[in-house]
C-alpha cells in the first residue's frame, strides 16, 4: 500500500448556517483531508497539532479509520486551534466570526520516521513555510506532492507561497484565488501563470460550479454533483483534496488520465461532505454510498454524439 | 428533412465591452437561433419583424444559410428594434444603455403556410403572447416546442408566461431566472417546480459554468468550453438555444438522451459566438471547426474509472 502523509489543522469549529448552527465540532483541513482520504486503500498519517483541550475521541475517530496520528502533537497546556464562521443565505460566502490559532501559532510539523517515504504528499492549508518544512523532513524524493493554500497566504506571505509552490505537482486553488495569485481574470489563463510558477498540474476549484484541471494544454472538467441543498460547505474544498489524494495513493498512477478520476473521486466525496454539519457526514459514509454516487457522476456528464 | 420554426428578433444591436464597442450591427434572438441551427440539416424559417431601415443584405445573410425569410415582416416607414448594452469587466453582466422597440411594440408573427407543420418549434425570447400566438397558427401538433425567455417577462407578463410555459416541451432559462420563477434556491429544487409548470424537459443555463437538463429525477450537466478570452457575451445563450434545437430538429429524435446531444452541440457553437463580436464569429464558422471543437468537448468531461 502507498503512503500519503497529510499535513493540515484538526481543530475545533463552530458553523453556523441558514439552517441551524453548531457548538465547537471537530475540525480542520487535516481532519477532513483525512477522513476523505480513509475511502481508499492506503497507508495515511496525518500531521497536526492539537492542544490539551482535544477529545482523545476525537483523535480516536481518525485512528479507527486506519490514519495514524503519531504525527498529532498535543501540547500540554495548549489549546487547540478554533474557527467560526457564519455562512450567507446563498450558502457561497461566509464571514468568518472567530480565529484563535492556539497552538497553531507555533506549530512545527513533525513527520514521523516511517512517513519519510510516503509516495504522496497533500499539503493542507497552512503558513507556506509550515508545509514546506514538511517537504524538508521527507527522506525519499516524493512521486507526488498536492498543495492546497488560499487567499490569506497570497495577501500576507507571496513570497514563501511561491517558493513552496515552486516544489509541488499539483496546486488546488479555488477561481477567485487563481484569479488573485496569477493576475488574469481568464481561468484558461491563470492556469497557464501558474503552470509557470511550478506544478505541472493545476486544479481550479469552483465549488458548485465544478472543478477544473489543467496540464498545459489539457484540460478536464468535473462537475459538482447538483444537489436538493448545501448544508454546510464547510470542509468540502479539504474533502475534495483529501479525494484526490487518496485516489491517487491507492492507485500509484501519476498521470493526467487518472488525475481525471482522481478528480472526480474528489468531487463525489466532497457532495456527502455539504449534506450534514461539519464532519458527521463523512464519519457516516458507507462504501456503497459512494459506489453508487460515483455511477451518478458518470451517467450525469456521458453523452454519445455518432 | 424536418422543419424548424424560429420566432425571435431580427435586429440592431450596439455594443460595448472591455474589448471595444461597435456601430449599430445585425443582432437579435431569431437571428443568432437561425445562424445556429444553420449549422444543421434542416428546413428552418425565421419569423420576425424589421423596419424599412433593416439592410437587405441582412437578410440575404440568413437566405445565403438556407434560412426561410419570407416570414420577416418589412414594415413600411417602420423602424427596426434596437438594442444597446455595456458589459463589466467580469464580461457576466451588462447594462442596457437603449431599448427601442419600434416595430417589435406591434409585432403579429405570421409563420409561413409551408411550416405550420413544422416538427419542431424553437420560441425565441418575446413577449410570452407573442410567443403563444405562434404556437396557435401550427396545424399539425409540433413534436418538440423549445421556449426560451427572461426575467422581464417575469417581473411584467408572469401570468402570459406561465400560460405559454404549459404548453412546450422544454424551457430554456438561465440560473437567476430559474430561481425567480420558481422561488426555489436550489436549482435542483427550482428544475422540479419548473417541470411542474409544464415543461418535460429543463434547460438552466449558467454562462460560462455551462447548463444542466433535467427531466424529472434524470440530470445532465454540460461545461462551458473554458476559454482564454470571452470578447462578447451577445447571443450566446439564443446560439446555445439554437443548436439545441438545429440539432435535435436534424435528428428528430426526442429522447433525453438525445437532448444530451443537443445541449452539447448548443454549448459547442455558444463557444463560438463569444469570440467576436456579435454575429462575426457565427457568418464565418467552419464545419471543421466545429466539428473540432466538438471533439474537445469530449475530451474535456470524459473519464475512466474502473
Amino acid at each position: 500500500m502507498n503512503k500519503l502523509v497529510i499535513v493540515g489543522t484538526v481543530a475545533f469549529d463552530a458553523i453556523e448556517t441558514p439552517f441551524g448552527k453548531t457548538d465547537k465540532i471537530l475540525g480542520g483541513a487535516g481532519t477532513y483531508i483525512g477522513l476523505s482520504a480513509a475511502n481508499f486503500k492506503l497507508d495515511s498519517a496525518v500531521v497536526s497539532v492539537v492542544g490539551e483541550d482535544f477529545p482523545q475521541e476525537y483523535i480516536d475517530l481518525l485512528k479507527n479509520r486506519n490514519i495514524n496520528t503519531e504525527g498529532i502533537e498535543v501540547v500540554k497546556g495548549g489549546k487547540t486551534f478554533f474557527w467560526s464562521g457564519k455562512y450567507h443565505n446563498d450558502m457561497n460566502s461566509r464571514d468568518t466570526l472567530v480565529t484563535e490559532l492556539n497552538v497553531l501559532a507555533d506549530f512545527q510539523p513533525k513527520v514521523p520516521v516511517a512517513y519519510q517515504d510516503a509516495e504522496v504528499v497533500m499539503l493542507g492549508n497552512l503558513h507556506p513555510m509550515v508545509q514546506s518544512s514538511v517537504l524538508d523532513q521527507m527522506t525519499t524524493k516524493p512521486k507526488l506532492v498536492v498543495l492546497d493554500t488560499m487567499n490569506f497566504w497570497m495577501d500576507c506571505a507571496l513570497e514563501d507561497l511561491k517558493a513552496i509552490i515552486k516544489r509541488v505537482d499539483v496546486i488546488t486553488i479555488n477561481d477567485e484565488e487563481a484569479r488573485q495569485l496569477s493576475g488574469e481574470y481568464s481561468l484558461v489563463k491563470a492556469a497557464k501563470a501558474i503552470h509557470k510558477m511550478g506544478p505541472k498540474y493545476v486544479v481550479i476549484k469552483k465549488g458548485e460550479h465544478g472543478a477544473l484541471l489543467f496540464e498545459n494544454e489539457k484540460i478536464f472538467f468535473a462537475p459538482a454533483l447538483p444537489l436538493e441543498e448545501v448544508f454546510d460547505p464547510t470542509g468540502a474544498g479539504d474533502t475534495f483534496a483529501g479525494g484526490f489524494a487518496g485516489y491517487i495513493a491507492q492507485t500509484g498512477d501519476y498521470s493526467f488520465n487518472n488525475m481525471k478520476n482522481a478528480i472526480i473521486q474528489g468531487s463525489n466525496l466532497a457532495s456527502f461532505c455539504v449534506e450534514k454539519f461539519g464532519t458527521e457526514r463523512m464519519l457516516n459514509l458507507k462504501p456503497e454510498e459512494v459506489a453508487t454516487r460515483l455511477s451518478q457522476f458518470k451517467e450525469l456528464t456521458a453523452f454519445e454524439i455518432n
